[in-house]
């Protein structure tokens, strides 16, 4: 790869890095992505609404914040095209270039950032490098501003490339809450994907070492619950309200005692609460956030299950109601073996490249994965590669960065492997 | 009162305390009662099922316990009439005296002991003076073989008398377990009943004081709860049960999270809990054993109904049912003042008394209040009568004792009472 | 008491109801009283610092908070002497006036408002008549207006009587969170003071009633508890952290256990709980805010004792911190017998006092229990009144209002009072 | 192998069959298995206490129930030498057989019966032909009555064959209660063998089926938990005591709720408790019957290590203590590969097998892992065997029986493996 290429995926990475937005508010992000794949050429580009299945999208945050961030960015100066395309809440885009007979080969990437104020420290090369978040109170810490540049990267190198057949690029919105993936895989634009590549830098592994199967990622849902209680007086009058703090004490200690299951590993978590008005009035309203993981789809839904019927229940020992929204939800789907074979090998020959890790769990969750199920589910394989990248500190910190040595690893071996499928349809 | 009376009454009293019969079993009480009746001499005596109605019985045991004990009777040579009357459960007695024109009016005591192992120590006077228990694991710790034989000593006290009127003496079975005052009350031999009494020995006042007027005995619950789940091998099939362990604990955390309320003093318990196989099976089923309280009925009420609700949604919680059994309860009924004022009257002349409390907290529950209500419903006064007695130790220890210098107190007290009422009709 | 009386005693609590501060900050209602008293013409004024011993204060807000309000007083022109008087949460002041010789004679009023929004209705006469809260999100809404009004009015009566002897009115800050009773009790201010009135309007009861001697306040104690575990990912490495939601959620289960006391009534309750930061994550941080009640001093601390074991060992259930802040807290005095006799003889001589109850229970909690019993330690008497006064909906609401004829009837009642005390010490 | 050995296996199978003995009272088992022994002709047996590290026995039960045990064996005829060998709950034995040069090889069985009423219905073969166990409430209902039979049978064929070296076979006592594995291992008569084998019918495999090397048993660990209270007249003085019910439910609710961990498998329950006194009396104490287990040790101990400090901690919620009693153990030992490969060799040309599974979970938890260790840590190589049987319905039921044709299958397998490890020392 051309010192240029390289130099112009990490100019674009950094961009992206400068200008963080959160899930189904990626505006900004999605206008640079359109203007981008404008000066590469593609065939066709949907967006935003024209590249999801609006109703399936999850995790949709207010109309209020949606505004919010439709306003940052008119104000920011995108054209009004992609403000309408995006508006409410729809983000990202399906980009398509057709380079005669072959099949169609897709690649998907994800663009949001995350809720965290990144570190303003000597030493973290963003604040040194002057690429730091210029939207307070948001940051990519888990890598996506580089998924977004790889996207690019690849779009651009296929297109150059001798590779026979459609590419289509997926520019999918709104992973970190695990909302995107599945509108995206029911938008229609993934019906004729034969063969699917999903990627993903860092987790763990270094710089040079390739994971070229990534499986078992971990069924995952999220939900809320908003228990509904009376107020009254607890001095006066203790038994005449009905107590929502008793009665969310009680969902959260059985949550967690939902039995083991013989199958297989089984998540429960409880992150954040809050409620309540003042120390002297029976609690009226507490919502707690939580979520549920499983090895596999089947144990997430098991969980699930038993978390639901346990907060029903736990509202009625203390006569209280409670309101369970599910927010989201991603699915195990497993890497094609025969996809992720190939990709070893290709990954073999790739520059930088110095281990290869022919498959390894993935111990996260991930919504590509409704993605691989539709390509799976009429015939096709989809393979989910990890490319190492060091990374100062882990995931989701404030110190978080890649290191953009693997931004053209991750173009080399994506464009290499897809290449490679046009010709051999394995 | 003369030196006989005393000592029959002490004589009778000791048979009473060597024969201890449990509740609903008190046979032997019955028969021995019935006989001491003949020899005095009354107009009627109602026995067992006579004396009761059989439908609202409450805290009946098992059939093998009442045959245990109905063999025992017979082993004991009770005769077959008693037998066949007190059969299956339906102990105590009703005794009539008929003296004229004037009021009828009831006293009530009570006969059944509780299981508890006699003390055979030196210094424990049954034992030093050989009227220790000789029904092994049970023992008249609560004074109601002393009240039993008050109330043969109040009926031969009345019939010698100037009294006019009828008079009414309620042997009543199973208080321990507040299982037998409903049924009588219920009977149809205290419709008539005008004015009554109830008697209770030491409740930690000294021999020689009197309590004319017991006040807000706790209305009392006393119910079970077996938790239903289904057993599966806790390693390998963790999730293929249904927990009553789990439900039983969230059923407990719950319980006594009751709210308090705000009109008045309430009480919840569970005292005994037995369950499950073996360490490695999920826990099958499992049954507490427990009561409410409250300062009033209605906050009995409130208590119970709050701690059915609890109970259902934890089994719930856990996927299990709860089967709860109302074994028995009681009500709240304060004594009648103007029946009160007469008895500190009546108290202040008797030999024997030198502190007379117009009215005090009973602090316990009490099934006669059944009675009680009735003669109120009608019209009529009752009033509970605390005679102090020195106790060497707690109610309901092995070593409790009365004095039995309390007795002659307590059949002069209400033997006058009873004439007083009889010529005043307060 | 003249029209004009009538209408000044409006004017100044309508004023006060347009400027509401909350507990602490009270630096404009600070001000306003001691230009009244300076109109009034009293001997001495000790403002803030010097009318409170600053170390007992409790439930202070935040040096930031106390700032901002600062800024407010300054900004709508508060003088600067009071400005560096009242600095650093020492609000309210102490009024002598000197009448020769006599006893010394105290009325304590209070003067803070509460956070919430009052009503802009139609009907609510503060917004109908213009007087409604000009400061967002306060609101006086339990008639502290009005009690610092009443406490004017009684320093202009008084010195207008025949009163002979000192009389001393205590304008007390912060008893919304029983903050200031304390420091105030403690100042030296009250170690002279022979009689005590305190006084409050309204409370259910309507115009013209009045309860001479409101007794048996319940005891109080606020207090948080921050729960301090670890943070790690749910889904990955559930067990790498410590559980704050687990340790809350045991600490709410087992506090709502605490078993009821014989003694007689106690009471729990979290009213609020905040804390945790993502779904994903096992919570690190989470704060509880609760009460515990007694019906005596004794109850509330058994209560709040219990209470704090219970917090300590939940945290160890789940291997966490909880550090425990006790903001603040109240006692139980009764009112003294014979100066509520002599309040209820006065009352029925008062113009407009229709209705005289002379004692029943006051139901709540208040602080000047603390400068009760600090009368009632050296000998002195101190009794609490409530002046009855219709409000059209219950105390703490956005459309609570004072009925302003209890405004003269409590002026009149309490400076008679006072007189009546001043020429008989009873 | 020959009908007469395929039937005197029976026999003695069926002979131990009828005669079920529990854990650590193995004695006319023990004295069965010394006659067969002598019958055989081996050249050492050390019998119970000398088979054993006494200190390090588990979960050996009371005095009372060991002499019961001694008596009925005493009855039985037991000779008094396998009496006072036996005593005190020291049963099983090691036989020693020497044959010339060669490597040592053990083989472990095990021997004991379960509390449990075998079915006497129709259809059950041991009732239909007269071999039913005639000790109530016991049962042989896992085959260790088939085991102790292969024990035997392996012994007199090994002592036939050519086998070059010395054989050790452990007869087991205290399996089910994983008591008796960690005293054998520590005996001594352990430390020079250097292949070991262990075996199992059944298991959910049919008959003809071999699992040559068994992997991942659960570690395991037993523990008993009483919480110490304080009792207290629940109605009267419901502060006055400590509740030991409500400690225990704490500890429950908390003990389901230990974190999932992220290595692997872990497992919880309690699956029996029991306690307290009456309804209306505060329980005193309540004891808990359970387990832990994990995919390795290090979990089981991670697991058990968060149980005891949370019912430390749930006592400490509630004033109360709690004694915690560490029963028995067991921990994770892999069957190694190189002998297991032996044994899926031998068992292809074994008579009867028609599948020889490689290996496979064992899924459930096996103190024989004490002895594995052993083994491996000296260097040596342990494998355990499952040689399928087909079971009319599962383990630990009361119509479980084996398929006895499975014991030729076994002796066969584990005898040819025991000669072929001599001659080629793997």
């Amino acid at each position: 790869m051309s010192h240029d290429v390289r130099t112009r995926l990490s100019a674009i990475r950094r961009e992206f890095h400068r200008h963080p937005e959160p899930s189904w508010c990626e505006i900004q992000t999605t206008a640079r992505i359109v203007e981008e794949l404008s000066r590469i050429g593609v065939d066709r580009v949907a967006i935003g609404r024209d590249a999801l299945a609006s109703d399936h999208r999850m995790a949709v945050p207010s109309e209020e914040t949606l505004a919010e961030w439709h306003d940052r960015a008119a104000a920011a100066g995108v054209d009004d095209d992609v403000l309408a395309a995006t508006a409410d809440g729809h983000t990202g885009c399906v980009a398509v270039v057709e380079l005669g007979e072959g099949p169609t080969v897709g690649l998907r990437v994800d663009m949001d950032a995350v809720s965290m104020v990144e570190s303003d420290e000597p030493g973290h090369r963003p604040a040194d490098e002057g690429f730091r978040s210029e939207t307070a109170g948001y940051m990519h810490a888990c890598g996506h501003d580089a998924h977004a540049a790889i996207g690019l990267g690849v779009v651009e190198a296929v297109k150059a490339s001798d590779f026979s057949g459609t590419f289509k690029c997926f520019f999918q919105p709104a992973e970190e809450v695990a909302g995107g993936g599945k509108p995206m895989a029911e938008s229609g634009h993934v019906d004729d994907v034969e063969y699917l590549f999903a990627c993903h830098l860092g987790l763990g592994y270094p710089t040079g070492t390739v994971v070229a199967s990534a499986t078992e990622p971990l069924a995952m849902a999220h939900l809320t619950a908003t228990f509904e209680g009376a107020a009254a007086h607890a001095g006066k009058d203790p038994s005449g309200g009905t107590n929502a703090m008793q009665a969310m004490a009680t969902g959260v200690q059985n949550a967690y005692g939902i039995a083991r299951h013989g199958d297989g590993m089984t998540r429960v978590n409880f992150g954040r609460v809050a409620g309540g008005s003042a120390s002297n009035v029976i609690a009226e309203e507490i919502t707690l956030d939580g979520e549920v993981r499983g090895e596999t789809t089947a144990l997430m839904e098991y969980t699930r299950s038993e978390l639901e019927r346990i907060l029903y229940a736990a509202a009625e020992v203390h006569g209280c109601d409670v309101v369970i929204r599910r927010i989201s939800e991603s699915i195990r789907v497993d890497s094609d073996p025969v996809l992720g074979a190939l990709v070893a090998d290709v990954a073999r020959g790739v520059d930088g490249v110095d281990s290869v890790v022919p498959e390894a769990p993935l111990g996260a969750s991930e919504d590509v994965t409704f993605l691989m199920k539709h390509v799976h589910d009429r015939g096709g394989r989809a393979a989910y590669v990890i490319v190492g990248g060091d990374h100062p500190t882990s995931h989701q910190t404030p110190t978080f960065d890649v290191d953009e040595r693997s931004l053209g690893v991750a173009v080399e071996l994506l464009s290499s492997a897809i290449v490679n499928v046009g010709a051999n349809r394995p």
